[in-house]
């Protein structure tokens, strides 16, 4: 459970950290980026975890996020994960595509050799990394909230649907609704866990509504010149789904927008706004 | 003067774009970023000429510098150009240090061979930039200011002391306020502009200030933690220099921070309300 630290820098009064640890999941060295405003000695503070998406790592978000001056205002510590296990002993997609392997671990537990052995992610984001999280940093971890891009949208729709009640707000920006109906979900599913369509439902927020889970609400925006938009995200599918469930879905259509971290910084403080008044005490 | 979009993003309600051209000064391809925020039809308004530090191209502040959420709220455009010439066809640092050659314009004209080819930054930033900026972007080219982070934050001081009341507000993280007397400055004037040290007073906030140069105020940001802090950067030779000159200047220590974009990020959006301020009509 020792957490190394990668580096640190004062930011916008807090402390942005990278850190990194071996995973008894994954089983391999994974890395992570917190940020922990300013507070008060003693205090413990909510937690956002943001789940990105295909290609990237911790350091996207980090980077080009635009999540820091928000989480300082409210009191929010942001942790963004890694999307995938690394390292040259983890096997990637044998074409070296984007959307397959690493860099596109799809927050999901594999059942297929030889990705079973490491990507592990549902493990890693809903058991091993909470752990780690409230056993390093000033973390009330009765105050959690959500977020993802994309594949990471994916992700924090389903983490959050299949884990009812564990998080006090949920939201996306541009995510992937309905990974059974769209050629990067069936890929990666196909290639992580085989032909047994029944294991895929748990890792499709459509299937999972339709299964009975429900939210008490989800934020959605997402841009209309968005390249993803028509063949792999497809929002629309997630408002049908909602439909007579009692979610309470906030669908924002945003013109001219596109899937870049110039969208999503674009409404990162409103979401972390919309968060921390559903994570006051 | 033609003008190629390299990309085009719509962020915070305006465009963030990134553009390259023939330059006529380095007699290279240049490129530079542009965010233009909303407006209305026909309106033009006020400049923020933001320079990059060494190693940087336009993308680090695009990117990691959180200048749109300020410039979209004060009604600033924020222009980010390159650090130096670029291509196969540019001489570098002979060693491929980072403190010399590309990504290290030193924002002056080169009289050293084979430098002085392509190394010409500052009548670039001077003279052909401000031409396209002022031909393809609702620009006001009479309210204008000028900012920069290490070199960066050298060349904001140095071009802004040379052309008296062209900018309405001087700011910088982190500059190198007396290149003549520090390690950076040192090698880099040597290799571009050779022994005859009467060239170099020109390219030295310090020295320009001894000479005469004044500006009304000066805002610097500066991290204690920065590790280039004692020997390169040394803000309080700024200090002593505007001692008794009229130059109202305002240099903050800022307690744990560093010398990189987590620090920058920071503050910049108090600097472009300063800025702002001092853009109004």
């Amino acid at each position: 459970m020792g957490l190394e630290t990668v580096s640190q820098s004062r930011a916008h009064g807090g402390v942005q950290g990278v850190y990194s640890h071996a995973s008894a999941s994954t089983g391999t060295e994974m890395t992570f980026s917190v940020y922990v405003p300013d507070h008060e000695p003693g205090a413990k503070l909510p937690v956002v975890w943001y789940l990105s998406g295909l290609t990237c790592t911790q350091a996207n978000v980090t980077e080009k996020g635009e999540f820091r001056a928000a989480c300082a205002a409210h009191g929010l510590i942001f942790v963004a994960p890694d999307t995938s296990p690394r390292g040259d002993t983890v096997p990637d997609d044998p074409d070296g595509a984007y959307d397959f392997g690493l860099g596109a671990g799809f927050y999901l537990d594999a059942t297929q050799t030889p990705f079973d052995q490491h990507y592990r992610m549902k493990s890693y984001i809903e058991d091993e990394l909470p752990t780690l999280i409230a056993a390093n940093f000033p973390a009330d971890m009765t105050r959690q909230s959500i977020m993802g891009h994309s594949m990471g949208g994916h992700g924090a729709l389903t983490i959050s649907l299949r884990n009812q009640g564990l998080f006090r707000a949920t939201s996306a920006f541009a995510p992937i609704v309905a990974p059974l109906r769209v050629p990067w979900g069936q890929k990666a599913f196909a290639g992580y866990l085989g032909d047994n369509r029944g294991a895929w439902a748990q890792y499709d927020a459509c299937d999972l509504i339709a299964a009975g889970a429900r939210l008490p609400e989800i934020l959605v925006d997402q841009g209309t010149t968005d390249g993803f938009l028509d063949e792999q995200l497809r929002p629309h599918l997630l408002e049908t789904a909602c439909q007579g469930t009692g979610i309470d879905l906030t669908l924002r259509m945003r013109e001219g927008y596109d899937h870049s971290y110039y969208f999503i910084s674009s409404f990162m403080a409103e979401h972390l706004a919309w968060h921390a008044k559903r994570l006051e005490t």
